[in-house]
């Protein structure tokens, strides 16, 4: 009988001990390393995986041998390897800011404000790499992960870096070659997920699908939004938004920040009687004006909060600004906490929030001593506490059935649904443009806000790639400053704003894609199937190769972080104050000017002056953009709109356009609608358009379409 | 049976459970927590207390409530906490380059390059602070600790910080109050140390003591050196030493960098045939013109050195540009590696090493995931690597009854004794004053060396700097510089490199203070008693307190980066390159100028006027300084000089001078002497000095005396 026992245990502990990947979901390959950590980045996002969408995409084999990927577990540590090939560049790892290509990069991943350097500590520092070989790795972890990315070499490796002499030899590097990502996981075990391709693109659109798709934002939260001083009162709050209306210029919501309530900083979350004296008057008077509210937050519970009692033993062992830290993962802190937001905010009107400090800095947030009561480490907490924040609150607005698009400091792997835009207090254009260019590989939005600038010119850069990002945003409750401030541009300004409620029609119907098929709206040009085929074959033909006569493979395979796709056909080259001009690496297939339709270029690398008054902007061949009239607010469920559909290029297109009512959750109950807007050329070589129906009973918010085909008139 | 088993069992269980503390040497108590890790610090360094001199200091009692301090191991984790009053301010944590005071910063201690913020990464970040109430305490830990320094706040503290209202309030703070320290060990247990003071210097020498001592550097060591452009041949260096020689310009030891090597990084451990073909020739022909060489090195293993083959199986799973790691826990390793040192570099007449690249940067060393033959975890190793390589290779040395002096980037607590001086990379005059400061907390040695500059008064007042730091030098292998290279300021440059010489009596004792006593040659004010009294008292009298009528209470509060002492008597207030004035504050007591005799002040705070050939140094009254003629090299074993004492002040004072052969061990068999220096006051008011003989059979150098009154004449 023992004999027996043992002989079980036996057996069962070698089937557990025997990891093996399998396909969980078509195209995405799992394997459960040792022992996990119970709590991990799944777990605190908890949003299970769009199977339809993936099981449409179809799966895909394991796309590396066995042996080349090694697990071990020894003291309390998880390491892991994946092979890297001598052309393989990597990307992803999260909301870098100065790197696109993390091939040689050491991080140390960890939620943090952004420092200036990309050293693993930021926003959202998501575990997840994308290889231009078209595979991609997640590690669902929720601890400080340490990552070789193609950084680390092998005694023992295949393919050792060569030892050279500095004294003498010019080819000495101080990064030798390394043929592999290596990973430290301080946990005793660790669940890996490997998504498949063939391209980047796919393996993006798997781990979005996987871990729920884009979020689709209610249609008001791709508006215009302003933040307003943080001591404003309601009169000067609906003052900000009369002079908008004014000005002419489109406002959909505006942020208060923290003199909304009594007390901030730990925060009683209550209404300051004094500068917002009847919450809900307020919030009605500025929705009549087409313009809703959203409030910063950060989590820490003043001791003059009405929660603060009740809540007190669902927090951690440290303060923060002496404020108390709720426990996020007990279901008691969620009720005592998010009621309140409910009662006191929501339900009065309030349509989203800004959560900060969630992330860092260190002396920010609670130490990694803390103790939490679920027993949850430090940690843990802190990589995942901007996913729990997000996923708490957005479950507020969808138990009323509406939307939100709100603001958050951090986030992480598993994020990828929430209806959050990451922002932070780092204020480098050229860097923020990187970042958008990253939330790409790694689930997550991101604003370039404009908060402020010196110069005229700075000021209406900004506001430029501003309207081409997921939230279009000013940040001004410190600076005061307002889309008008410099009048020597506000004209311009303006336009550029006008010109992003234009767009909404194609706005919404990218983030309906993200949602639906997960391809994000913003992304890097790797993710560009006509950009990378170079760069990601592993054999080159002489041509390619030879990078003297072939300028063009040169610019694929270098760095590009300044130039971004934005939507299924636009290709966007932001300029930063002080320049004039820029280059521009233009993909395979011919590309058009987005402002004349004239033909820029095709496969190579063009050079542009577009004046003050213009972002670059391009269109690939064929490329469809629906528009609309400049409204000053997104239009509502019942609101009807006069479509102006551009066609670029010499040769037909074809675009899908998504509606719904636009602020509920009725989508998910079908009550939506994609139309094919397609473009043929006829017999005489002249464009026409067509635009399909909607389906009986389904959204239909149009109300007249003008065809504009831009390349031929 | 089986009951009594179990009894037993819970019995044994809870006395290894009871942790106490326990004082193991007089006034060093221990406790151990959990189950530490088998490999640490004080492993690593594996240097005996100096039992008789810290028994010559007394013991003294557990400075903490025992409820006061908190340890408790939890998911392989041990967390620490050390109370913190309100007046006090807490030093160390290893060598910092902004910070004095730690009261407040969160450090994660890691050995790295420092990379310009003071976050715990640098080249010694010793787990050992010091706290102005008059106690130490120290984490025996190889890990990378996370250190709240009075940084963090508990929910239920008695001292809990004050909840303001971050909307109105200006007394809000980011940094709430903290009452204490706290720590982040990962590992299930770890040694802890408290050092007795009653003042923190005492903290400071019974630590120094428990770790062996600060060492006795050989004499030629506290002389000059220059260090060579990385590929000069034999006669080039031939030619160096000339020109010092030539120009008057003391030279003590050259150091000559990579090119020595056949190759390097990775390195062969062999001389260049091409550029030193016969070695020992040439070293000897140095020597005879007085001047000693030191071979750059790092410990990583060319495929292409004679002992790659023996040492192979003895090293990481990672290479460091593409050399091999050795793992110096091994036996094996020490007797291969360090074998190979000794026949072909010492036996030759090499005099001491600089050991390059054992802290950092990430990319520069192995990586995290690598596993070690001995089974040391890669973190452990990189925080102990710089002791290890201290030790070894100065146990070579010293198998051959022969002092040297070396310079190494990285260190940590446990190597107090080992005789070498931490450099780096990093290049700013004012931060690496404020790293001499820090070094006296934490047990280790720095050079604020001289490598190039744009001025020439940079020029001036950096070498102004290394004559007064433990290790005068100039490191020129990349930029070139000589010490002459600035003709407009060449002769105050050799008139302090002369004074450097002319005090090698005052810096040699200082140096056996620090072996015998372990009293660091230099310190932070907060060391010196006449300066911390007002700063370490928990009650303050009214006028001590009312920083509006005590400016001086109020300098003594105040981080103080910029002025330190050196030796018993000594205040250095260095100039930056830019400044015409500057303050100093002097501690209680009179002070003297050093180069005039006249008093400047007492317990206030001076503006200094210097003129660009001085360095502001202030002597202490009844301060004496033993100071010699202006020799080019260190005198020798049977050298006679002739010694000028100065005395400064209007009391009398007493100094000890010590004196062996300057070059090996015997001293340890009490083959040195020191000689009691006596100024009396005689009835006239007039000054008299004398000086005890060196014991019959006891090392006596001097040849004839003279006597300075500085401030009487």
């Amino acid at each position: 009988m023992r004999f027996l026992l043992i002989f079980i245990y036996f057996f069962c502990f070698s089937l557990i001990a025997q990891e093996q990947w399998e396909e969980v979901n078509p195209g995405v390959w799992k394997i459960t390393v040792g022992t996990p950590d119970e709590f991990d980045l799944l777990k605190a996002s908890n949003v299970p995986p769009k199977i339809e969408a993936l099981t449409r995409m179809g799966g895909g084999n394991f796309p590396f041998d066995l042996s080349e990927v090694v697990t071990e577990v020894r003291s309390n540590h998880t390491y892991l390897r994946f092979p890297l090939d001598r052309q393989e560049q990597i990307y992803g790892f999260g909301l870098n800011f100065k790197t696109v290509h993390q091939r040689g990069q050491i991080l140390h991943l960890h939620v943090d404000h952004y420092g200036g350097r990309d050293n693993g500590r930021t926003h959202a520092p998501v575990p997840f790499y994308v290889s231009s070989n078209g595979y991609g790795v997640f590690i669902n972890s929720a601890r400080y992960l340490d990552i070789y990315a193609g950084s680390a070499a092998r005694k023992d490796s295949e393919n050792p870096p060569e030892a050279r002499d500095r004294n003498t030899d010019r080819n000495w590097t101080s990064r030798p070659y390394s043929d592999a990502v290596e990973v430290l996981v301080p946990s005793e075990g660790v669940e890996l997920y490997v998504f498949v391709g063939p391209s980047p693109l796919e393996v993006v659109r798997r781990y979005n699908l996987f871990t729920g798709g884009g979020p689709l934002p209610p249609r008001w939260g791709l508006g215009f939004t302003q933040r307003v001083h943080k001591l404003f009162n309601a009169e000067q709050v609906l003052e900000e938004a009369a002079l908008f209306e004014e000005k002419g210029f489109p406002l959909d919501f505006i942020g208060l920040e923290p003199g909304w309530q009594s007390k901030s900083y730990p925060n009683t979350f209550v209404w300051d009687k004094g500068r917002f004296p009847e919450p809900e008057k307020f919030m009605d008077k500025l929705k009549e004006k087409g313009v809703r509210v959203n409030l910063w937050v950060n989590p820490y519970v003043s001791p003059e909060s009405p929660i603060y009692k009740e809540i007190r033993p669902y927090t951690a062992s440290h303060t923060v600004w002496a404020g108390i830290v709720p426990d996020f993962t007990l279901e008691k802190t969620k009720e005592i906490f998010w009621d309140h937001f409910d009662k006191n905010h929501i339900e009065q009107g309030v349509s989203g929030y800004k959560i900060d400090e969630v992330d860092g800095y260190d002396r920010y947030l609670w130490p990694d001593v803390t103790q939490f009561p679920s027993g949850i480490s430090a940690e843990q907490m802190r990589q995942t506490y901007g996913l729990m924040v997000q996923k708490q609150s957005a479950a507020l607005f969808r138990a009323r059935n509406k939307r939100t698009y709100g603001l958050v400091r951090a986030s992480n792997g598993g994020g990828t649904s929430f209806p959050y835009v990451i922002y932070n207090d780092y204020y480098n254009h050229e860097d923020f443009i990187t970042a958008l260019i990253n939330s790409s590989f790694s689930g997550v939005l991101w604003t370039p806000e404009a908060r402020a600038s010196k110069t005229p010119e700075e000021w209406l850069r900004r506001m430029q790639s501003v309207v081409f990002s997921p939230m279009a945003m000013i940040n001004a409750w410190s600076s005061g400053t307002k889309p008008w401030s410099f009048p020597e541009v506000a004209e311009e300004v303006k336009e550029m704003a006008l010109l992003r409620m234009q767009m909404m029609p194609y706005w919404y119907s990218e983030f309906a894609k993200y949602h639906f098929d997960g391809t994000p709206p913003f992304r890097g040009m790797s993710l560009e199937d006509g950009y990378q085929i170079i760069s990601q074959k592993n054999t080159l033909t002489d041509d390619e190769a030879n990078l003297e006569t072939n300028p063009y493979a040169e610019a694929v395979r270098k760095e590009v972080k300044d130039q971004y796709m934005a939507g299924e056909y636009l290709l966007v080259a932001p300029m930063f104050a002080g320049e004039e001009s820029r280059t521009v690496i233009l993909p395979r297939g011919k590309w058009y000017d987005f402002y004349t339709g004239e033909f820029v270029g095709q496969e190579e690398v063009i050079t542009v002056t577009p004046g003050l008054d213009k972002i670059p902007v391009f269109v690939k061949n064929g490329g469809i953009i629906p528009m609309m009239e400049p409204l000053l607010h997104a239009p509502g469920p019942e609101d009807k709109i006069n479509l102006e559909i551009k066609h670029y290029g010499d040769k037909p297109g074809e675009y899908l356009l998504y509606d719904d009512d636009g602020e509920t959750f009725d989508y998910e109950q079908g009550h939506y609608s994609w139309r094919t807007i397609t473009v043929e050329q006829k017999g005489n070589g002249m464009f026409k358009g067509s635009i399909t129906k909607a389906e009986k009973n389904k959204p239909d918010n149009i109300n007249s379409v003008v065809w504009k085909y831009m390349t031929n008139e």
